[in-house]
C-alpha cells in the first residue's frame, strides 16, 4: 500500500492545497501526514473540516516518522516555477527512498539532476502533466462502437465541482455494484483513479484523440459504465478549447452540469450564463454528434449551511426539472439515480 | 525579395501539395519553381489550373539555376516521420545558401544536426509549427478593450476553404484601402501573411491565449479589421478544440462560415449538419460572450462548373438568407459588402 506524505508548506487550507485536499478526502487511507510548518500539529480535519485525524508536521523531517513511501506535490507554486526550496525537498525526499508525486507543470522527470537521483535510489517520480507519446493521436470517432455508457461532468465555470461530483457519484455506482471506471482529466484525479490524462497540458490537435484513447482502454477491459472527469467550462474565455475537445472524445452519453449558486461571476468578470441557456449549449454541441442530455446538477455551496444548500437545490430544480443536489455534502445518490434511469432508458 | 523554391516531390497536385499551392496563388511573386521529378518539364498551370509560369523541375539541382534564397517544404511527409531523403535535400539547400521554410510536424530546428549546418552555412531554418514559448499564455479576455474590428472563418468542415475565402476578403478590404491584417493560423497562412501562430500545435491550454496575443499585437499596429483564418470546425470530431479556442480567442465581431455544397459527409463518415443549425451554434458560443453574427457564406465549388456554383450559391442564399459566393473563383467583393455593411452597423 502506497503511504503519502502531502507536501502543503503554507498553503494547507481548503482552497489553497487543491491537490493534497483531493488525496486526502478520496485516498484517506493512503495519505499519512501532511507537511505545513504553519499548520504544524493540528488534524486535517481541523484545517480542512474533513481528513479525519491525518497530522499536519512541521517538516519532511517529521514526516518520514510516518514510514512513508511517496511524497506527493499537493501544491501549485506562485509565478509557476518550481522553487529552490521546493527543489531541495524534493531531492531529500528521494534521499530518503521516498518516490515523487507531481502535477506540476514543470515537469520534474526532465529535469537530469533529479532522473538522477531518482535513480541513484531507486526511486520514481510521476508527472501527472507529462502526456506520454502515446496518447497525441487524433481521435477517431470511435464513440460509434463503444459498448460502455460514458458520463462526463460539465460546468458553468472553472474550479466549480466538476471532479467532486463525478467521483460522488462514480462511488454511488460502485456501491450499487454497476461495474464503473473513473478516468481523471487533471492532476488530481489521475492521482486519485490512477488513470486518465492531464487534457490541459496536451497539444491542442489531440484534446479528443488523447481522452478517446483512455475511454477505448477502459471500454476494453469491461466496464459498462465510464466516469469521465470534466475540464475547464465550454463558457470560459480561457479553456473552452480543451473543454470541447474534451466533450468530444468522451461523446458522453450523459452529463451532470456542476454549478455554485453563489457565484455570480468568473475570473474574467463576466457573468455566469443562464443555466438553461447552458444546458442547450452542452447538449447542442454533442447533439450535432448523437444524442445526450444533461440529466443533473452538481451543486457546489461552499460558504452556504445545509439549509441553504437545500433551498438553491429546489430552486435550481424548479427552473430546470432537473434533479440537483450538493453531492459532496449530501451523496451522490440522488444524481446516481437520474443517470440509471436515463441511461436505462436509452 | 525572397525567392522561393518550393519542394513537392512526386505531390505536386491541386490536393497533395496544400502548402506548395498556397504559396503559388498568394505569393507569386516570390515562387521561382516547385521541384517534383514528376511533373517536371511542365507549368503549374498545367498541374494545378492556376500559378502561370512557374517551372517544375526535376530535381533540387534544377531549381538553383533559378537562384532561390529559401527551400519551401511544400508537402507532408506520410506517415508524419521527415523520411531520411528530404533530410538530405534540405541538408544540400542549406549547403547551398538556402534558408529552410517548414511547417513540419518535426521541428527542423530542434535537430541538432541541421541546426549546425545551418550555422555553418549561415542560413536560418523557420519552423511554422514550433509556437514560441511566449505564446503560451492563457487568454486574458482582451476582445472587450479590443478597438479592431475581427472577422474569423469558420466551416462545416475540416480543409473546405476557410484560409482562402478569408484570404480573398482580406485582399478585397486593403484594396478599398481599408486598414486590415491577416493573422495566420496554420503554416500556410503563417507563411503567406508572415504572421500568426500554429494554433493546432499549442497546449491546449494556450488556444485562446495565443491566438489573443496575435490579435493584440496587431491590434497595437493600429489596424482597423483583423482577419483571422479560421482552423478546423466546431463539429469536427477530432479538432473541435482547436476551433472554439481558436473561436474564444478571437471573439470576432463578425464571421463567414465556409461550405463545400458537393460535400456531404466529413473525414469520419459523418453527415455535415444542416447549414441554418451551423450557423446558430457558432454565433451562439460567442453571442454568451458578445453579439456577433455570420454575415455570408464561403462556397468551396471545387469540382463544379462556374455555372452549377452559382446555382449552389442561390439555394444557399435562399436557404439562410446570406449572401453566399465562390470567393476564391469569383472574388471576395460580395463578402467583403457583407461585411462593411454588418461592421459598419455594429
Amino acid at each position: 500500500m502506497r503511504r503519502i506524505l502531502a507536501l502543503a508548506e503554507g498553503r494547507f487550507s481548503p482552497l489553497k492545497s487543491k491537490t493534497a485536499n483531493g488525496a486526502i478526502v478520496y485516498l484517506p487511507n493512503e495519505v499519512v501526514a501532511v507537511v505545513d510548518s504553519t499548520k504544524a500539529g493540528k488534524t486535517a480535519q481541523e484545517v480542512l473540516g474533513y481528513g479525519g485525524n491525518i497530522p499536519v508536521v512541521a517538516s519532511l523531517e517529521e514526516g518520514f516518522a510516518f514510514h512513508p513511501t511517496d511524497l506527493l506535490i499537493g501544491i501549485a507554486p506562485t509565478g509557476g516555477r518550481l522553487p529552490e526550496v521546493w527543489r531541495e525537498w524534493i531531492k531529500t525526499a528521494m534521499r530518503n527512498k521516498l518516490n515523487i508525486l507531481s502535477g506540476l507543470h514543470t515537469i520534474l522527470s526532465d529535469d537530469e539532476e533529479l532522473v538522477q537521483i531518482a535513480k541513484e535510489n531507486n526511486v520514481t517520480i510521476t508527472d501527472w502533466r507529462k502526456v506520454p507519446i502515446e496518447y497525441e493521436v487524433v481521435s477517431k470517432g470511435n464513440y460509434r462502437t463503444r459498448r460502455a455508457k460514458t458520463i462526463l461532468t460539465v460546468g458553468a465555470d472553472c474550479n466549480i465541482g466538476k471532479m467532486t461530483t463525478m467521483l460522488e457519484v462514480y462511488k454511488v455506482f460502485r456501491k450499487r455494484g454497476l461495474n464503473s471506471d473513473f478516468i481523471g482529466t487533471g492532476q488530481t484525479g489521475i492521482m486519485i483513479s490512477g488513470k486518465g490524462i492531464a487534457v490541459d497540458a496536451i497539444i491542442s490537435d489531440y484534446i479528443a484523440g488523447s481522452i478517446e484513447k483512455c475511454i477505448d482502454s477502459s471500454n476494453a477491459e469491461g466496464y459498462d459504465y465510464i466516469f469521465v472527469e470534466g475540464q475547464g467550462a465550454l463558457t470560459h474565455q480561457g479553456y473552452s478549447g480543451v473543454t470541447l475537445g474534451l466533450m468530444h472524445g468522451t461523446m458522453p452519453d450523459a452529463m451532470i452540469m456542476c454549478v455554485q449558486p453563489t457565484r455570480t461571476h468568473d475570473d474574467y468578470g463576466l457573468p455566469i450564463p443562464d443555466l438553461n441557456r447552458l444546458i442547450r449549449l452542452h447538449e447542442e454541441v454533442i447533439n450535432i454528434f448523437r444524442p445526450t442530455k444533461v440529466v443533473g446538477i452538481g451543486i457546489n455551496s461552499v460558504g452556504l449551511t445545509d439549509e441553504q444548500s437545500k433551498v438553491e437545490a429546489k430552486k435550481i430544480e424548479d427552473n430546470t426539472g432537473l434533479p440537483a443536489i450538493d453531492a459532496f455534502r449530501f451523496g451522490g445518490e440522488k444524481l446516481a439515480d437520474a443517470l440509471i434511469q436515463y441511461l436505462g432508458r436509452k
